[in-house]
């Protein structure tokens, strides 16, 4: 229950529809750097059908890239140079700080705290932005810790970075594991704000300039997955929805499976983020007797946030996350077995007020 | 003839091949961010064949990425940080002036002369050299120039790069249009320098850090073309050589019917530098009017360096890449009857030493 690694390979219809476009000749020459129209034009409709139809999203607004690495790489050399700081909170995705840290872009770090289920705070996020500022950061459902921001939460932080002139960039990989309505209201005619991750959803002048900057890293994305989706993606709905209930399902056997000592503070998308009952002993501890001892991998809180400096640090880091949505039902069962085991096995001493 | 755009659609063993690999649900999950080991394999089995039996490469010095434009962006942000300096000869290829700029890294600018069919030199290229100069690239065969570099000029900027200590990164995207002998000898056993481009090649330990570079860019590459082109790559030397072939006769074809007073300074790969007659003219204006008023499309010279201060300079850039490999050979000598046709049509006065 380590890494974000789907199981599930795409339906018959996609794969079908990609070996016939990856034969095809005419999709080996190139593509404009922001992708096929005609897939363009049906992503611009899917999120319609996501977002509402007051989401005021055309073809224009949308950049394909190879991989939403990409597209947050693409999109953060366009709207700062070196020396400039972005606001990400922690725990992050580590990708994110590893590409700002390439870039000489500045990370500046937004805590979020179990009490508040990891939700970032826009007031303390305020206080962090100076003049270098350029984007507030923000992935919902969030990977680590599995939160999914409401959308009152995201409209607060598109308020604050209107207020200050800055982007607010949001990396949606995991939008379609939400399985109430529309993830949030901002690309409704009346908010101005508009930008959204995976591939690049943004104001044609912004894409324009995330044009430049993909044909200075990956030229266009591969073509032919283009073309075979292109036709698919309303198809691809009841797919889709199928495979978030089953997700959203495992979360909710997790929940109700895991031994009482281990507690969730936030769960949802791909991930859920567990705080372990052993007194006074890291994640990173207790995750590498999981594996070695138990057969269980997952991932500790620190792989999620700058290094700290043991000798000044008060109490370790007892969050773990578990990839939730990576193992079948009968796995979720043998995993929390497993962690009640440890409870005995491992001859650590359990928080009493867990 | 202006973009460099192959017209040779891939072959059907892989076309096919690729069909099968891309509706193959085993290729969707990620692999390694270097790239199937299979397709490695053969890649180090197929550039023995073409630098010869010496060549000492092993799968654990190739890493794939998406695309050729990517393999350098990553190789740059694996050698250089901001501030840093990287050699490159002019006329350049933009999309490198491109990639170092976006990093912060300084272009620093080794001119070539016509006079030497603008092979750069050792010795200019040495005095350019300062304690922040982290790599030499060059690009041979040429872009835009068409310049193929022999393997002594490669040795000799070998022998410089080792001297200081710092990387020669060679761009050979264009390799295989050579029909003569080994590109270079620089993969000999006996030669230690060995970096080579398009995949990149180098030693286990630079492209262990080439690694995390693409892990923050763009995790692993699309999968089921390294795949499908594992098992194929000795079947296609055919393939490789008959289109190589055709390209060279295009070359030879195109420098018999080229009208005399239109000078070709340099040919080969995909590309013919040529300087145009007119006394007086700027490239961009001639190609401009070539476009417009006889349909022949062609790049100016002043698209490959940087912006020109025009009231210093003495004599406009003369010289235009056409793009032989792109068109047929009808093409070609319609596009030759056109410059012809341009010298009494555009009424400019023609350089008496042309």
């Amino acid at each position: 229950m380590s890494q974000g690694v789907p199981g599930v390979p795409p339906p018959k219809s996609v794969l079908d529809a990609l070996s016939r476009t990856s034969s095809d000749p005419t999709t080996c020459g190139y593509v404009p750097n922001a992708g096929e129209l005609s897939l363009r034009k049906a992503i611009a409709d899917e999120m319609k059908f996501r977002y509402g139809d007051d989401a005021d999203i055309m073809p224009e607004d949308i950049a394909l890239t190879a991989g939403c690495n990409l597209a947050f790489f693409s999109v953060a050399t366009t709207l700062a140079d070196a020396g400039d700081e972005m606001i990400i909170p922690i725990p992050w995705y580590f990708n994110h700080e590893m590409t700002l840290t390439t870039l000489n872009i500045k990370p500046v770090i937004l805590p979020t705290r179990p009490e508040d289920a990891f939700m970032p705070s826009p007031e303390r996020c305020e206080r962090l932005i100076t003049p270098k500022t350029k984007a507030i950061v923000l992935v919902t459902p969030n990977n680590p810790t599995g939160a999914v921001y409401p959308p009152s939460l995201i409209s607060a932080f598109a308020d604050l970075a209107r207020k200050y002139k800055i982007a607010l960039v949001i990396d949606e990989t995991y939008r379609d594991f939400i399985t109430s309505g529309p993830p949030h209201h901002l690309f409704s005619s009346s908010a101005p704000v508009r930008h959204r991750l995976g591939l690049v959803c943004a104001s044609p002048s912004f894409i324009s300039h995330l044009n430049t900057a993909l044909d200075s890293i990956q030229i266009c994305a591969p073509r032919p997955p283009q073309r075979a989706l292109a036709p698919l993606l309303p198809s691809l709905r009841t797919f889709i929805r199928e495979t978030a209930d089953a997700v959203a399902h495992r979360h909710t056997l997790f929940r109700e499976v895991l031994p009482k000592r281990w507690c969730i503070a936030s769960q949802g998308g791909y991930y859920a983020f567990v705080r372990h009952p052993f007194v006074g002993i890291s994640a990173s501890k207790v995750c590498q007797r999981l594996a070695e001892e138990l057969g269980v991998v997952c991932l500790p809180a620190e792989f999620f946030g700058p290094k700290h400096n043991e000798s000044v640090q008060q109490e370790p880091e007892r969050w773990v996350r578990f990839s939730v949505a990576n193992v079948n039902d009968e796995k979720v069962k043998l995993v929390c077995k497993r962690l009640a085991e440890s409870e005995t096995a491992f001859g650590w001493s359990i928080d009493p007020k867990a």
